[in-house]
């Protein structure tokens, strides 16, 4: 896995993800400095023969590029502040969960201490960091990433660079992770209905995986869709969804499952057959979210 | 494509979908009898070499199996009705959405009129009817399904049994299917955070198609979790999403995008922080969907 160059890259905050960042430089023969809030996370990294920073100031000063994996851009700072002196001339790499605004708030912030800046965003789960599938992307100076992108490669094959404003990542970790906590919403509404009929959730778990694939096949053509304006051709038509309301409600009321949570969601596609959109693509269900300008 | 054995098939219901069903066994060389209400829908499997029956008592007289692909159990009786006489000692299959409920008044039905009876779900596209790898799955009489099973994969090769109950289908499509609209909403949500940013929604596409293999991918252990009742080893804890509530509020705002569907899945995520779960699997709001029985 070693890539040759042995540039030291330093790792700070060693949560589920940070740990898995860490350890896929030490396995890549990097010389790997790591450092978090509270030691005895390093251990299993010290081990394997990561340096263990004995302070934030020593951590920044380890490495040419300081990839950070902290809550937030917020605690970014607070943890980097003490060492801000010595980020002049180095590549600050944060990758966390935020808006587009803190992640401008962030490259200003490094940018007043000299640094320079990339955000970025892990698409995948710290068991899959260093495979050469797993998606990372970065907004944020092209340079930069041009220079770090052999390291950068290391946790995962398919590294991107978005663009050169620095809130990129952030906007499309946002926009992309939109589908997270309803996906998984309704999975386990699903699982409740499979568990409360005594049959195991398991039993699920291959058809819910087919059925992810076959709504991932469909984006293509949706995203076509919205960014045409065009929904007149539609292969699921909002009429289709319009129709199967009251279906689930009915077997959640059978299963004794609280489908509340449902209705927002049957509201977005009545509206959209209010406003002329039944026999539209049900990707008009856009048109529904944009509030009027000047609301 | 074609299986060798020619038994005859009637397919019944020309919409999208039962007009690709019909054209999997025109290209499979099965005679092939089709139904409309509307004959115009039958002109090119017609062209194709199906013959297209003058009635419904035609239809049903055709064939040994008789495939339904209409909108709702009740409007497959009614279509059926004046040719119910006709039913005794053929195979009935059913391929619509509907409750379990539904399918068990369907499977009562056709029991009463001498068929034996078989209800489906066809969980793909109908451009993906009669690939190797698409899934449909079937719920009744095993020996009903066996005799007909290499008719029934010539519309895709993941043909499965799911049990004797003929409202097993009806259920599995409830459960899996209860992931669709949440997904596209997030989807939608997510295009309209791009777009309103002036960029092109297919710039996402890929990176969501990647998030729902993620997403998948964490499915297995989800069901597992919730399957043994034990949410104590989370890989995404119900605190993690706690701490993003708040962060897609700012950004529709920002982006002025109606995000007041999100609220239900968040107050959701806040009860089951405050029922203790805070540092459990996310998977553990599977039990604050349950109502208290009694309820």
């Amino acid at each position: 896995m070693t890539d040759g160059t042995g540039t030291p890259v330093t790792v700070i905050g060693l949560g589920s993800m940070g740990a898995a960042l860490a350890d896929a430089y030490v396995d890549a023969g990097r010389p790997t400095a790591v450092w978090n809030r509270s030691a005895s996370k390093a251990a299993p990294l010290v081990a394997k023969g990561a340096t263990h920073a004995a302070s934030i100031e020593a951590a920044v000063a380890a490495s040419p590029l300081i990839i950070t994996c902290l809550t937030t851009y917020e605690a970014t700072r607070a943890a980097l502040e003490p060492a801000a002196a010595g980020l002049a001339g180095r590549t600050l790499v944060t990758l966390n969960s935020g808006t587009p605004a803190g992640a401008r708030a962030m490259a200003a912030w490094a940018a007043e201490r000299g640094a320079r800046f990339l955000d970025g965003a892990v698409k995948n789960v710290p068991a899959a960091v260093g495979a050469p599938d797993t998606l990372l992307y970065y907004a944020g100076d092209r340079a930069t990433f041009d220079e770090h992108v052999d390291t950068l490669r290391v946790l995962g094959g398919d590294t991107v660079h978005l663009g050169a404003d620095p809130d990129l990542a952030a906007l499309y970790e946002s926009a992309v992770g939109a589908t997270l906590l309803p996906a998984l919403v309704g999975f386990f509404q699903g699982a409740a209905l499979v568990q409360a009929r005594g049959l195991p959730v398991s039993s699920m778990v291959r058809y819910e995986v087919k059925w992810l694939e076959m709504i991932a096949s469909l984006l293509p053509m949706l995203a076509q869709e919205i960014d045409s304006g065009d929904y007149s051709r539609p292969a699921s038509s909002v009429g289709v969804f319009h129709e199967a309301i009251g279906y689930e409600e009915e077997l959640a009321r059978e299963a004794n499952i609280d489908a509340s949570w449902v209705e927002p969601l049957n509201d977005l596609v009545r509206r959209a057959v209010e406003r002329g959109h039944r026999e539209h693509s049900i990707s008009a269900l856009v048109e529904v979210l944009k509030k009027p300008t000047g609301d």
